[in-house]
């Protein structure tokens, strides 16, 4: 399995990957998801991958020599050529349609699922950053102000906490700690999520990766997160009152609000109701 | 989609339901998937449902009047008087089967899985409280000192709170505040899963309910735990140090621990492997 995360904020891009890959629980490797394409000052790109190994890896490959066609008299779009990242996103599309064609109909004779997505993030030029999350049929859709980021892989555990804090205005840092905490709480309650990790932080307009590092379970920062995270949630938990069943002098009484609606069905001896 | 939540302490029992059922999108009911056999003082047992909701209501029916060969020259034995939960949790799987063989051809022709799960707790006689995960196929697992609760449906949003403060010696109380702090995550997250909740606790050793409570938005606990927890949340997650980049004068910086792998691959214009 896989965890991947990619933020788009009005501040940069964050991205952050996890390196555990299982085929069954007995086989299990490391393999980094994260790869970044970059020519500094003129575009940067990023890109996270989820799914078949087998695939992801050969549409990475795929991608660096991809071209689609572009208008009459025109150059065939590549990554290291296209104008704009609706374009990238487009020739990373067409890799993956063409790994489709090659291994496609072998796969599907050995009853394995074409499954393989991606999140593809950067900038070109003078253009806005944008942030695509791009499918196994290679049809893609791109993040809005309204949803600013993308997950892969196993995303529910992680979910939570990135609805309730990144907006567009997260600072950077700020949305790579916020990654981070997705990233334990996934760890925690899916052993194949794995570390190391991968974390990259691209600043708007710089036009090349910011900051890479690479997280091991001795990462002093994580290492701070893990455990503070868990213990903060625990002290936030035990500092919210319990309930109060009989709506005497509490505030926050839990048998009130129960006369709107029926008591559930109760069932006594012989099948009578007894509700 | 479903989320219901069993919990066996040592004080006792948790059971929490939500009650939204959805057939696609267009089709959004209210269903109740919890529901109590109980003859004061001599047994209490409560129901947990998840899956297609004909296939568990068709259970629930069977169940109250199932019986299974008990030994020779005894009456066969049913939810009412089976000596244990384990002989209750194998009438359950008797139910489930039986409704295998009625609907499951036919659903297989329409294409539709078989699918069912339950959780089912209780008490009967002087007999310690035990709690039990059910399948699709009418078999069954027992939750222990070290997994001391059970989810099903929309299980994973849920899961990380329940991961960290759950044991086997917490208070009823706090563990119901714990199930409906693991119910507003998923709420938050999952639209198919919804309001109102059925919350019951059992106190160990009484054979009856102790507090049955229906929640919908109204409730000034729920409502309070709903602001409480996302506000809380977010203080915590602010209150953590963002990370430190160059490792210069902070505690934790996230640079550190960098070394020990490499870092991963980037890919310059033509192909050439900067790092």
């Amino acid at each position: 399995m896989t965890y991947c995360i990619g933020l788009r904020l009005n501040a940069g891009l964050v991205f952050l990957s996890d390196s555990r890959t299982n085929a069954g629980l007995d086989a299990i490797s490391t393999f980094r998801k994260m790869i970044v394409y970059e020519k500094p000052g003129d575009r940067f790109m990023c890109l996270l991958s989820a799914g078949n190994l087998s695939i992801s890896q050969s549409v990475r490959e795929i991608l660096q020599v991809e071209k689609i066609p572009a208008g009459e008299g025109e150059e065939p779009i590549s990554i290291w050529n296209a104008k704009s990242m609706f374009d990238v996103a487009r020739v990373l599309g067409s890799a993956v349609r063409r790994v489709y064609q090659q291994d496609g109909p072998s796969l599907k004779q050995a009853g394995i699922d074409f499954v393989a997505s991606f999140i593809l993030g950067g900038q070109i030029g003078n253009e806005a950053m944008r942030l695509f999350l791009v499918y196994s049929a290679g049809n893609f859709i791109e993040a809005t102000r309204e949803t600013c980021f993308f997950q892969i892989g196993e995303s529910k555990y992680g979910k939570p906490i990135l609805d309730r804090v990144l907006t567009p205005t997260t600072p950077l840092d700020e949305a790579a700690k916020c990654a981070l905490v997705s990233m334990d709480s996934t760890l925690k309650s899916n052993l194949s999520v794995g570390l190391p990790l991968d974390l990259l932080v691209y600043r708007a307009d710089s036009l090349q990766a910011d900051q890479v590092v690479c997280i091991d379970e001795r990462n002093p920062y994580f290492k701070m997160i893990h455990e503070t995270w868990g213990e903060r949630l625990r002290e936030v938990f035990e500092g919210i009152d319990d309930p109060v069943w009989d709506g005497g002098d509490a505030n926050h009484p839990l048998m009130v609000g129960s006369e709107r609606h029926e008591p559930m069905k109760k069932i006594g001896h012989a099948g009578e109701k007894i509700v």
